[in-house]
């Protein structure tokens, strides 16, 4: 993980000299998370550039800079599931859709969906999604409800949620002696993780991931190779296309959240 | 792992007719953890023996059987210290010895052992451990120390202690990115582990072991090999030499601690 440039939302100038590259009436407009992209033009450190495909449809891949790539990466790159072998996501929205997608790409048989919104089972079935289980519906803790599903446990898990139970959840799912659960949200910050060590002792691994574990730089311009290659998706995850100036209307679904998944947003 | 043979307190007999093969004035004595090995002659099942070297002497690898195993596997299958790297060892017990060994045979650069008891220090020394960080000495957080001295934390770490404190310690002590940690004590029932689940986002990796990862039956002839090709000293592993009728006073010298490894105790 790269020090001097990891998103930091309290960096609000370039590097080289602490300012700010943009101005409105003569007052400095800080930058936002070292890219500022909500504008038609933009200044950002060479280190935030990746050379991609210029051939690639930048109103398709932009949904690759942030959570698809790291839904993506949390099950290609971390959980790394072997062929034939069962996965659980927690949390089908943008982010927990696109790592189903990393499971189907992987060759995964079993890929078990869990979301309290039995609305959204429907379309993740596009996403290689076989089963669903909807917490709300059992009356016992749903680790318990898919080690019964899977003799145990599943082989792997990625929790897309940022909710800790959820990722309690996700880790005690996984069976013993092989199984690793990888946490992808990003959790409140009065969160705490708690766990029976017990299974940590029998074999499990726990891990977390930034981004997928893609280095933004080196590796996103694989990942458009992978959409390029047509061995990624990307068309499925676009759930509504709007013009540069109804931006805040796009804001305006992001709250709502239903049904909804990326939003591109271009100029007129 | 084996459902069938795993370590079973509450078994006390053998799985083909759930009946003792030991008995004493008619009696039936059960059997312990699948190997009843405190007696002269034993019977177990097949699948609880391995075939060793028959050249190893009987007196020292009998000290593979449990914490020196799992220490050892710890280190070399789970965290997997790369050749110079960091290794932060909690416990400078039998245990915490062999993991310390296990880095030493990596080749891990940077050797830290943690223990509350500084006695165990200039012993360590011949286990590999090339620093060492007393918690009682600070006033903060034993993660904190090793931070501090390691630039931002340490590759891999492994805890032989079973308290929880410790294994909260050794998972916040690696580094973001790539750290590892690994838990082998055996917690108290009623613990709970708990930590900040942003230590898992910035790509940490929290993993348990049982035996270190080895498969007895398979794996432990390996090491009995490793032993004989003096890649593995045992002989500094043992403080204590005792005849088997003294065997209740190495129970005593066991509850007593300090100073104490491992104690052979054969027939006089």
């Amino acid at each position: 993980m790269c020090d001097l440039l990891r998103i930091n939302t309290d960096r609000g100038f370039m590097l080289s000299d602490g300012k700010s590259r943009f101005s409105i009436n003569g007052n400095p407009i800080n930058h936002f998370l070292g890219t500022s992209t909500f504008s038609e033009y933009t200044v950002v450190h060479s280190g935030c550039l990746a050379k991609v495909n210029p051939l690639a449809p930048l109103d398709k891949i932009c949904v690759l800079s942030c959570g698809i790539s790291t839904g993506l990466g949390a099950t290609l790159n971390v959980a790394k599931p072997k062929k034939g072998s069962s996965v659980a996501i927690f949390g089908l929205g943008a982010v927990g859709l696109a790592a189903a997608e990393g499971a189907r790409i992987a060759g995964a048989s079993r890929i078990i969906g869990i979301d309290r919104n039995p609305s959204r089972f429907d379309e993740a079935k596009k996403f290689g999604v076989t089963e669903f289980v909807n917490p709300k519906e059992h009356n016992r803790p749903v680790q318990q409800v898919i080690a019964e599903m899977t003799n145990g446990g599943v082989d792997r898990s990625v929790e897309c949620t940022g909710n800790i139970n959820a990722m309690v959840s996700a880790f005690e799912c996984v069976h013993d002696g092989w199984g690793v659960a990888v946490l992808v949200g990003v959790p409140n910050k009065d969160a705490v993780f708690m766990t029976k060590p017990i299974n940590l002792l029998n074999e499990r691994t726990l891990k977390g991931t930034f981004f997928g574990n893609y280095k933004p730089r080196t590796d996103l311009p694989s990942i458009v190779d992978m959409y390029m290659n047509k061995k990624l998706e990307l068309d499925k995850f676009i759930t509504h296309h709007l013009s540069f100036s109804e931006i805040n209307k796009a804001f305006e679904y992001m709250v709502k959240g239903e049904g909804l998944r990326c939003i591109i947003s271009m100029e007129d």
